[in-house]
C-alpha cells in the first residue's frame, strides 16, 4: 500500500467462515491477450455473499498448470473453488477434466446433455455457416457432455455445460466450473446459486451488508486524517471493513459491514458527510454522470469544448435517454472553429490566447446562444505534450460553466499527468462543475 | 477456448528456458476495489524477452498468503518471481519482510537508502502540507530502507526501494520486489533489467521475435480458416506461436516465433496479406488512429457526430500533434444543432428523419464548409436503447465520409449490440472509412 492509498481493516471480514479461490485458466488472459473480467467480477460477487476471497489464480490451458493451482488452493483450506475457462469443444479444452481427476471422479457421458448440446450447435452452425462437418460436430458434441459422476451439469447459456463438483472426502473443496466469457459465465453463475450442492456452501457465509460514497476534491490522506479522527471520538470500527480508492480521479469510499454493525457504519456516513459536505457528493453509489443527469432532466445543455474534445459530450451522452436535455456541442480545436461556430471574438483570442478566462467566458457564451441552451460548459486547457509555455504550463485548463439565467462557475486548474491524464481529467472538473451549478 | 477463439500452438513456446511467476499482492486489487495493470504489463515484457510466463497470483496484504505463494511457485520449479505491492509504509506493507524470510536472508539497515528516502518524504510532505509527524516520518523511513542481506536495492521511484533478493541454495527462485503503483513499477522494472543480478536470469531466455497484425472487417472464424488452408498448403507453422483476438470490434494476430523460424513467420504475413489484403491494414502493429493520424497530415479534418457523440473527435484528438489537421467538430444531437450549426435542410429531417443517408451526406457537406475542411465525417445513428423502429431498428448507423476534392465514402451497417457497443463502434467505423478515403 503507498501513501495515499488506506485500508482500515481493524475488524477483518477474515472470520468469514467461507473461503473461496479463483482459477482462472487461460493462455490468452495469461499473455495478455485479453484481459481478465471474470476475476474481478467474481470478486464482487463472493464479497456480497460475505464469502472470503484468498487468491486469484491465472494459469495457462495446460493440464498441469490447473491441477497445481487447484491442489494449491486445497492445501491453502479453501473451501470453493471456482474455475474459469477452458470448457470449449477444442482439445486444449480440458477444465472438466483435470477438475475430475482432482475430485477423484471418472468421466461419465451424459446423453440428455449431448442431445441438448447437439441441438444448440446445430443451431449456432446453420446461423454461422460454419463449415463443420458432422463428425466434428459430433465429437466437440461428445467432449463437452463428457460429466464427472456426483457432479451436477449446469445447463449451457454458449455451448459448455458447467459443473458443480464436490469433492470426495470432508472437508476437500466444492469446485464450480464456469465457462471463460463473461456473457455466459454470469447468467451460469446466477443459475449455480440455485443448486443445493453450492447453496449449502455459500449459506455458511454471513452476508455483508455494503454502501459506497464518492467524492471529488478531498485528497485520499485528509480523508485518512478524518476516518482517524472519528475513530479517535470513539466510533467503534470493528466490523466495518472500510476501503478507500483513488478511482479516476475521485475517491471512493466502500464500507462493508456485518448486520450488527449496521449502525456504526451508518454513523460513520453522517461523520464523512459533516466533515466533507462539499466533496462528498454521492451517498448510494451513484456516480457524477448520473448526478447530473438527473439536475439536467427539463433543461438544454449545449457544450464548446477544446482540449477534451469530445470526451465531455461522449460521457453526457452516454446516459441513455440524454437526448431529452443534450442539445450538442461544439469540439473548436482551431481558432477558427471557436470563432466562426461559437462567435468568439477574434481580439479576445488575439490578446489573451485561446487557453484563458476570457476565451472559455466567451465560448461558454456562444454555446447557451448558439444551441439555444439553459446551461452551458466551456473548456480550453492545454493538454500537451508540446504547447505549454512559463505562463501557460502543460495541463492548464480554462472552465467557464453558465446558466442562461446568469450563473456561473469558472476555474483554471493545472492537471496533472499526460495528456490523456488531462484531457479525461478536464471532462469530470466540468462534471463535477456542472453539478455544482445545477445543485 | 470458445468458438471464434483461435491459438494455434503447433511449436509452442513451453520450450522457454527460464519460467516466471507474477505475485501480485493487495487487497485492494483481490477485492476488485482497483484493477490490476502489472500483471498483464509484466506478462508482455517477460514474453518479449522470451521468459515463459507460468502464472499470475493475488493474494490480499496477509504474510501467511504471500508466503504459501512464493513456496509454491518454488515447487512448480519457477526461476524468477517478480512481486508488485506492498512495499508501503504502513504496517500491512510486508513484502520486503516475507521475500527475505522465503529466500532466508535477515533485514539489515541500509543508511545511505534511510537518507534518500527521508530526503523524499521530506519533500513530499512539504508539497502535500500533510501532517506527518517527524516520529512518523523517521519510522516509515527506516522501515522502507530495510533491505535483506546480500539483496540489491532498486531507487525509489516514489518513496519506495524494489529488491532484487537472491536465493540461498542453486536453483533457488530469484525474487524481484516491486512496487503496486505503475507508475513507479515501470521505470524501476526498466532500472532492474540493468542489474547484473536479474540480466543473469533475463539471458538464459531466448528472446522471441514477433510481430502484430491488425485486421477489420475479416470474421475470426474466416482468419482460422484461412490459417488452417496456409498450414494444409505446406507453411511449417512449428515455431510460430499465433494467437489472435477480437479486440475492440478488430482481429489482432500476434505471432511469436524465435530466429530459426523467422522465414516460416514473414510467408505466413505474406500469405495473409494475399488473403485478406482489403482488411488486413496494419503489418507493424500501428493501430487505425495511428494509420489515419499519418493520412491526415497535411489536411484540415472536420467532423459532424451525432450518435457517436464527440466519441471520434475524442480518439482524433487523442493522438498528440493532431491540433495540425484536427479543426474541429460539432456533435449535433438535436435536430437543431443539425440545422444551425451544419446547415443541414429542415426539409430534409422531415422527409427522412435524422437516421438516413441524406442527413448523413448534408452533415458531412455542412461539416466541410463549416471548418473549411479537406475531409470530414458525419455519423447519425440509433444508440438505442429506445427509439427503434421497424425500418430504423437500434443499431442503425449511417455514416458519410467525403473529401473536398468529391471523394465520398458512404456507409449504412447496423452495428449489434448495447448502446455503448453502438457508439464507440460507430467511431471504429468512421476511423476505417476514413483510412480508406484518405489512403
Amino acid at each position: 500500500m503507498a501513501i495515499g492509498e488506506e485500508i482500515f481493516r481493524p475488524g477483518s471480514s477474515s472470520d468469514g467462515e467461507v473461503r473461496a479461490g479463483i482459477l482462472v485458466t487461460g493462455t490468452e488472459v495469461l499473455t495478455a491477450t485479453i484481459r481478465d473480467e471474470n476475476g474481478p467480477w467474481l470478486s464482487e460477487q463472493l464479497s456480497g455473499l460475505g464469502v472470503e476471497l484468498v487468491e486469484i489464480l491465472v494459469v495457462a490451458d495446460h493440464p498441469g498448470d490447473l491441477a497445481r493451482g487447484l491442489e494449491n488452493m486445497k492445501s491453502a483450506g479453501i473451501d470453493l473453488i471456482i474455475t474459469t475457462g477452458g470448457l470449449g469443444p477444442t482439445a486444449d479444452d480440458l477444465t472438466a477434466e483435470v477438475v475430475a481427476a482432482f475430485s477423484g471422479r471418472k468421466m461419465e457421458l451424459d446423453e440428455e446433455m449431448e442431445a441438448r448440446i447437439a441441438a444448440i450447435l446445430a443451431r449456432f452452425a446453420a446461423n454461422t455457416n460454419l463449415d463443420l462437418s458432422t463428425d466434428a460436430l459430433n465429437e466437440a458434441n461428445r467432449k463437452q457432455a463428457m460429466i464427472p459422476v456426483g457432479a451436477v451439469a449446469l445447463d449451457p447459456v454458449g455451448t459448455a455445460p458447467g459443473l458443480i463438483v464436490p469433492g470426495q472426502a470432508e472437508g476437500d473443496p466444492l469446485v464450480l466450473v464456469l465457462p471463460g466469457p463473461p456473457r455466459e459465465l454470469k447468467p451460469m453463475w446466477e443459475a449455480a446459486q440455485k443448486e443445493p450442492m453450492l447453496r449449502q456452501v455459500l449459506d455458511q457465509a454471513t452476508r455483508l451488508e455494503k454502501y459506497r460514497l464518492r467524492m471529488f476534491g478531498t485528497p485520499e490522506s485528509e480523508l485518512a486524517m478524518s476516518l482517524r479522527e472519528i475513530e479517535g471520538e470513539g466510533l467503534p470500527f470493528d466490523g466495518l471493513e472500510i476501503t478507500t480508492c483513488l478511482r479516476k480521479g475521485e475517491v471512493e469510499v466502500d464500507v462493508r459491514y456485518r448486520e450488527a454493525a449496521a449502525d456504526a457504519a451508518e454513523q460513520l456516513k453522517q461523520s464523512l458527510l459533516e466533515r466533507h459536505s462539499r466533496s462528498l457528493y454521492s451517498l448510494d453509489g451513484s456516480t457524477v454522470d448520473e448526478v447530473v443527469a438527473g439536475l439536467l432532466a427539463g433543461r438544454r445543455l449545449g457544450l464548446a469544448e477544446s482540449c477534451s474534445a469530445g470526451l465531455l459530450a461522449a460521457r453526457i451522452a452516454d446516459v441513455p435517454g440524454s437526448s431529452a436535455y443534450f442539445a450538442g456541442g461544439v469540439v473548436c480545436y482551431s481558432n477558427e472553429a471557436k470563432r466562426d461556430l461559437l462567435g468568439v471574438d477574434q481580439a479576445l483570442l488575439d490578446e489573451f490566447g485561446a487557453v484563458s478566462a476570457e476565451v472559455a467566458e466567451a465560448m461558454a457564451v456562444g454555446a447557451l446562444e448558439r444551441f439555444d441552451a439553459d446551461v452551458s460548459v466551456a473548456i480550453t486547457g492545454i493538454a500537451g505534450p508540446d504547447g505549454g509555455t512559463g505562463d501557460k504550463p502543460v495541463g492548464l485548463v480554462h472552465f467557464n460553466v453558465r446558466t442562461a439565467e446568469g450563473g456561473v462557475r469558472a476555474a483554471a486548474p493545472i492537471i496533472p499527468g499526460g495528456r490523456r491524464d488531462v484531457r479525461e481529467r478536464s471532462a469530470l472538473v466540468a462534471m463535477h462543475l456542472l453539478r455544482e451549478i445545477l445543485a
